[in-house]
């Protein structure tokens, strides 16, 4: 049995909180929040201790820590879960700054505690499949690849201003996704974008529609399209296009039941959003973890990846800046 | 917390273990099978008490009971249950006799305890939609509804001769269902069927291919439409056609992913069987039982229900042996 | 070139004069009609010119007829035709009374002309697939059959009264279509049927809603689903089930464009009724006439099998009026 | 009555000829070609006469022409039958210099005859849909258009040495498309491309795969996917997002049948190629032609249109060449 921390209790910590209780091998030992009122909730709720940072990280009870925290605590959490020798699972990202990220992976490496880096969607069944199909040479040599993904409503300007842009906050999924599915290293890339959907963002110094363009040493070219409101609702989808054909992951649909009437065939909306979407994901990412504890696995995201999918989001964002491509 | 004696741990009893298990306000209190070697390993996977049914009923920290043995076996199981004053979940029938049944539910009348009979298929997200919707008046006046239930493959001729036969065994889930869909009872059956799958199940006196055709008193029809094989899986359908429009529930897909190839586009085989494609309605029977041990709702299903649709299974025997409609 | 006189210009004559014009062999050589208007109307758009229908028979000129008047007319106007040596091309049915049709299908083949019934949607190319598919074995062994056909909005009652009845008038098809698919004869049949949509058409003695499931000598069985309207269009479907797998043939859509908004995503109707879902049909059933003409084809819908498709309708309303499974 | 000379009788050309007979008010009055056995041909199948380029222009009963010759003749032949003053029909591109579109259109200007571009696509009624409702604002404001267009398989190389490499030749009608459903001019373009699919393509100095995007003055962003080569056939589909919904024009496919196995569902492949594909947009063409003919229409792709498309597409190579955005 695995004791876990889990430093943030906030709308994923709970996520994560659930899948660490309804584990055979878990068990949700302590919960850490400056917020009190979510640490108690959460605690209460799965029969776990409230604890400090410093407890947890100090408590040789605690085998794990999984860190849900605010984006600017996570390398100093990291840090110091290293540095008491705990194994960590840590929300994407590290840090918004890339210097900053490969200090940290340096005291991780140096501390030799496994880190795993939670890109949810690498663990979606849908997207796993495409890979996996594409890896089995399915479609042949992949040629090109679209992901679409579309946030159902933009997050409020306070947001904005500290999540370290579109680019790192939310199109760092997708650059992840692109290096999962592509399984190799673009070596240039183009960004566009605008200010769309909210004024707010913009006066942020920000944008909320994006297209961006990778291209590959094979040649092979991938095509990212963002925005950060869609009216239809979360909008996830995936085309992996080869030599000998095409693999598609479409949405998932809140249901299957379809209304037909005189206005036309009514099918349901995408899954709201990624609380709901990716649900089977971060299950998924807790039974890796688990693996990993038992030193049966290798963590599938690590720190690197979390480093690879940061910096082209500053590539990106030079390339929107600079209105030119960015040799990588 | 509500202590539950599960009776019976094959296949869907170890289904029903998880959902008691992972339910907040229930325990697997214990397991009761004749089969020592499955009560052992689930009564262990759970931490639960091995029992005799004797035992379990006459355990006063036993407050419900779950019956997931044999079938032969629930008549007699649900009046001892009834006797020693335990609410009781039973999995569909209550017995193959339909003289049987009515004196056994005279003993849980007698008794005054809630039994609810496991027709999962109502507790499907899809269809309840369909029924749910319809209810509200999306299609406006139901008039014709279609049920498609193939299973995947054949029961072996030896669980054939003891089933009860097809329209027991296997259409009795459609017979519910159309209950629930339509809200009001047929007036007239007629039954068509075929042995085509299997010559073992002609052998043993079955059949494994059936047309149904219900009227009710409102001129609305039904028919179900059964296999006992489907070469792409379990096919699991429901239309309901009103007076201004059609809903329509198709097959739960095991992926979403879409391969397209010289070969045309190739999706997903439906989830493979009842297990997979009624998991969630498992899981939301369960919910609804500890509603029922809460005292804040009577069961949706009934032993009366379960009685309804065993009538309806004789019937269209009935009308299958004899060669015409069947007056109900 | 063969020279055609048309008899009958309505909605479904004008179809056929246009397939008549447009085909490079034929020519549309007069139009009869006793509404003078319509006659002129489709004359002057074809250049063709205006006869009685004695004038027509007589005119050595005219190598066919085309037979698209009211269903009343149609046994005399074909024993006319006969008589005179043309070929024949006639909408369905031939009569509503099974005599008149046997009677008169006798003086067609004492004068050996050729016949062909018009049930167009043997040659729609997506239910031709099907029954192509099937022969080819891509299913193994048909098993069982569901047909789908909903008119959009029932007829005023009026032609209900001269109609024969649902049956006679509009399942028809749906019998012609399951012989059509399944290849061989049924050996019983079972109706049952109400009048839900339209009380003008109880009043008339018919029925606008009806199952009707047809039992083979195979043992396989086929089921046919009516209806006298559908508030989401045209509902034409297929789907065949056989040892090895599923043939489905959908609606045809308006359109391929879907809407996705906050209510979900929205799909076209299906193809507004009979003059354009079975636009391609139409158009093929004509090649198919020409290759007659031409002496390369016998006719694929012949005398016989408008006879047999009546007889099933008979059989279905002595079903329906019996309570019971009628053997054929 | 309209006399049409056809110049050019090949692949395209034929398709032109059927829909010129076919409309009443147009005759295939010659056939112009220097295969003379495809100008007989198709002048013997329509019973026209065949004229060389300068019988027909000179030719007083010849009232437009249609050019579906070789892309280097189209400038010279615009000219020439504008100083005859045929109205005329061309076939994109005007072209491949654009210099030479501009002063061609000039004499276009000067004789003040009518010039359609016949970017078929336009006309095809899913596309049109996506643009009309768009335009009724059915889904907001538009913010991002993604065209994905592939064809089934790369032309031979020599026809793309004389092609003016894949953008003149290919994306030229993503260009016009995404101009016509935007309805404003991008004011920036961006190109990224491979030579992935035939290395033949790579030796004559061409890609085969791309990636471009536009950005509009509004901040509406468009994508482009292009490749010479779809395993699984003629790949055309267009999906706008704005502010409210999106829409989506999906593959029109061979058939509507499924096909259910133990290997999944089954269905068509899209429409073999653009002969296919946009028979109805090449017919609706035809109406448009026929409009202007008769005075009741300006053309709705002009000269300028395919003035306009080729220049995106110098602009995307110079893209491609220099790795930057490129200003409009």
């Amino acid at each position: 049995m695995f004791n876990i921390a889990l430093l943030g209790a906030g709308r994923i910590g709970q996520i994560h909180a659930a899948n660490i209780a309804a584990h055979q091998q878990t068990t949700l030992w302590s919960v850490v929040d400056p917020n009190q009122e979510n640490a108690r909730r959460v605690a209460t709720q799965y029969q776990a201790r409230q604890q400090s940072a410093n407890e947890a990280m100090a408590d040789p009870d605690v085998h794990a820590v999984l860190i849900a925290s605010a984006t600017d605590t996570h390398a100093d959490l990291i840090e110091l879960a290293a540095s008491h020798g705990k194994a960590i699972f840590c929300e994407k990202p590290v840090h918004l700054d890339l210097a900053r990220v490969r200090d940290c992976l340096k005291v991780v490496k140096a501390r030799r505690v496994p880190l795993f880096i939670g890109f949810n969607r690498r663990f979606d069944p849908q997207f796993r499949r495409v890979q996996t199909e594409a890896q089995q040479g399915r479609i042949g040599k992949p040629e090109s690849l679209l992901i679409i993904s579309r946030d159902p409503s933009p997050p409020p300007a306070e947001y904005v201003r500290v999540s370290g842009g579109m680019f790192r906050d939310m199109t760092i999924h997708d650059f992840d996704m692109a290096r999962f599915i592509m399984g190799e290293e673009p070596v240039a890339i183009y960004a566009q974008g605008s200010n769309l959907v909210d004024p707010a963002i913009g006066d942020a110094g920000d944008i909320d529609t994006a297209f961006i363009v990778l291209k590959y040493a094979s040649g092979a070219l991938a095509t990212i399209v963002n925005s950060r409101r869609s009216a239809y609702g979360y909008d996830q989808r995936l085309e992996l296009h080869g030599s000998s054909g095409l693999l598609c992951a479409g949405n998932m649909l809140e249901n299957q039941v379809q209304h037909f009437s005189a206005e036309g065939c009514n099918s349901a909306l995408p899954q709201h959003f990624f609380l709901q979407r990716y649900q089977e994901a971060y299950a998924a990412e807790w039974l890796h973890f688990v693996a990993i504890l038992r030193g049966e696995a290798q963590p599938e995201c690590s720190g690197e990846d979390g480093e690879r999918a940061l910096y082209l989001a500053d590539k990106a964002l030079e390339s929107l800046r600079s209105q030119r491509e960015i040799a990588l």
